[in-house]
């Protein structure tokens, strides 16, 4: 937790920018597995974190800009939770902590809400992202699921805020960065032909807790790096393979980390993996490069994939105008997804506030396959914390469908890329923060380059 | 997976024991942690897995006793799905696995339902846990989800079969009932002082983990043993403290394990230590020596309670008569939760099925503080599965609260229990099988004994 005057500026700011009307935050509760009682790890909402920084369950708030009140709605503890849980300090004493004396039981939430409608004041509420959100808009401002939008004011004015990330967050960011890349390395180093993926996502997760860190978000571990967001981890590992990691450290703030490597399971590369390697660490390399205030991230991504582009061509894998290619989008079929995305109290940063704002500042966003995946795309701000995470994969089902298709044959060279139909997936990943002049990673360096990756593993 | 035939004749003889009407399955869907797609580790709920064998999210089943209909409700993979997430069995493979044939797009359970309660067919459901749940009940069946209280006669039937474990779900429980002795074994191992309680965490979570495990439940790793559902980790282990773990393994079937272990910060209990801890080792021994069909588990929490009682006054902490201070529930000062809970697919087995019809077939629950929190009551029977965990506790908000009130100070020396007031609890906890003539302990053993925890300490 911050010192009181942060939270008290956030809300002060917030107030400003809105100004007006009643504005509701939806603490999130425990959420059970299998039955109620059962729950998964607790997670408080971020923008409740960000205003109001109480990590418990049973909570909502309110800020009633015009009537110039602050108020956390949440019940004190009974002599039977005392048993079951132990004493904690009281929610009077937590909101003191955050520069708040208006607490009332939670079950005034309702009557707060429907007086202050009666009153006319306009009730600001964000999406909701999980059903108990849903259900509870439902009950207390009487509009069905289908019907909660989420205050587009109300958003864009948290985005405003949480984009730029003071000196305290990126204190607490970088530790969450540090203890990810201690994640990685352990990882890299511990991998050998004959373990089960799940033993790489051990260590992993191992670092993590050592650490007394939760994961920012489920561990991809894998052989199968051609599947993006594979969560499975029962594959064995064999000599050959490359493997692929993208997880990520949550400190106790709640703010996140996230990386990714990708090795090979044998002490050095192959040199078809070494090939398609060096194309995506130019990649990487290259963007990085680029990262400074007042450049669209839109310009970085066409960027990394126009190097991606030519590296293809040299391969063989790719043809004709390098421009035309990104342009159209024919280098979507090895990158399919975006450069980077926002990263702060959640892993993609504000996702559930819609990327549209977030990520586009409200422009509309490409439907083109691979680019509609680009996250963020407005000009780069000092203060801005985002990921660097180009890719290269093959896909079999992707490649057959465009092939089938007769998708880009200008520009790829399907006979080709038959060669590479096993080959896997790279990616690799780092956090950036955007400085007045260019910007900074954070958190120790994981080994990026060939050679780097290849001195780890020997 | 089990064989095609296990499922098949699961169904078989629910719909034989219901007789008639559509039973609705709804199965767990992802769920966000701080936005819809950073979701939780994935678990489908435990009687969906039963009798439907499928772990994925977005489906729904039912089966149609009167139509002899058995369908589940699932949309396939789009290409977009297999880029993200690779290419899995379809939803038709995996029904046949289970012996379904007919299954049907996600948007016709509504359709199916409607057109079954207008020819006045009852739908059957299970009561909501998660608020997914509330909300679908609520657009299928137009049921405010306060009104969603679940059908008897499906949850009476299910339950009759779920509490007898056949030997296909005891080999599945017995796995991860070694898991879980290892991961006790492993943390009992590694306590040193100056370690903090997240260290011997990682250390039980890890070796989860290196079994391609999940946790059945969130781990409890602590210093305050006094605190029942203390899930905080941050304390430092100091020279003199007693440690407390309950913690347990899934394994991929869904089956849990659930074990807790108390044993001393150094190599040795000291003297006052070692005094409570055979009191609570003969609660253990005693309740499982009584283990056997026909015996009603309240029994076992009885005598568990007056063994517990008859220590306590030879400590001189308790006086009078051991039968009173059980009866009237004065033993709760130190043992304020049951002997144990039903175990299967759910750590507490069917708990979302209602603890009155699981633990007590239909008769009311006493409210006597402690008592009440006993989960099984009714008579053992061959194939239940359940865990023996007593345990004795100085909970000083309790004890301060029970003296003001002047409450069985004709059972309690409170000047006494003063000088125990920062012991802190001690539980174990062994998980059992009712056999044709005793019970059978589940996994590798644990140390129970103070001698036997002494010798792994050393």
């Amino acid at each position: 937790m911050f010192a009181k005057e942060t939270y008290m500026q956030r809300r002060a700011l917030l107030k400003k920018n809105i100004g007006s009307g009643v504005l509701l935050f939806l603490g999130n509760d425990d959420m059970g597995l299998n039955y109620e009682d059962n729950a998964f790890r607790y997670r408080q909402d971020s923008s409740f974190l960000y205003f109001f920084g109480i990590s418990q369950a049973g909570l909502a708030a309110i800020i009633d800009i015009d009537e110039n009140k602050e108020i956390v709605f949440g019940d004190e503890m009974s002599i039977d939770f005392i048993v079951w849980a132990g004493k904690l300090p009281t929610l009077q004493e937590k909101t003191a902590e955050v520069g708040i004396t208006d607490t009332r039981p939670y079950l005034q939430v309702a009557d707060y809400l429907n007086k202050a409608q009666a009153k006319g004041q306009q009730v600001h509420y964000l999406p909701p992202y999980r059903p108990e959100h849903k259900l509870k808009l439902m009950d207390w401002l009487g509009i069905a699921p289908s019907a909660q939008e989420g205050s587009v004011p109300f958003i864009r004015a948290i985005i405003k805020q949480r984009n730029i990330k003071n000196s305290e967050e990126i204190t607490e960011i970088e530790k969450a960065c540090n203890v990810t890349a201690d994640m990685h390395i352990a990882a890299i180093k511990c991998l050998r032909p004959g373990m089960h993926e799940y033993d790489v996502a051990a260590e992993i997760e191992h670092v993590a807790a050592l650490n007394n860190c939760e994961l920012s978000f489920s561990t991809i571990a894998t052989i199968h790096g051609e599947t993006l967001h594979n969560h499975y981890h029962g594959h064995l590992v064999k000599s050959g393979d490359l493997f692929l990691i993208d997880a990520g450290a949550e400190v106790e703030s709640g703010y996140c980390g996230d990386m990714s490597s990708t090795f090979p399971a044998d002490k050095k590369f192959s040199q078809k993996q070494k090939d398609v390697y060096v194309i995506q660490n130019a990649m990487h390399l290259e963007s990085v490069k680029a990262l400074r205030p007042g450049i669209p991230y839109m310009d970085v991504y066409d960027l990394s994939a126009k190097v991606m582009v030519e590296g293809m061509k040299d391969l063989g894998l790719m043809k004709g105008n390098t421009d035309d290619a990104v342009r159209e989008g024919a280098h979507a079929l090895f990158y399919p997804h975006g450069l980077g995305h926002m990263m702060g109290l959640d892993v993609h940063d504000m996702e559930n506030l819609g990327e549209v704002w977030v990520g586009y500042d409200g422009q509309p966003k490409s439907t083109q396959f691979g680019r509609k995946s680009q996250r963020l795309a407005i000009p780069l701000q000092p203060g801005f914390v985002h990921t660097v995470e180009p890719g290269i994969y093959f896909i079999p089902e992707l490649i057959d469908r465009w092939r089938k298709e007769k998708k880009f044959t200008d520009f790829i060279n399907y006979d080709k890329v038959e060669e590479y139909r096993h080959f896997g997936g790279i990616r690799n990943e780092e956090d950036y923060l955007i400085t007045e002049d260019g910007a900074r990673r954070l958190g120790k360096k994981i080994p990026l380059t060939p050679d780097e990756v290849e001195a780890i593993r020997s």
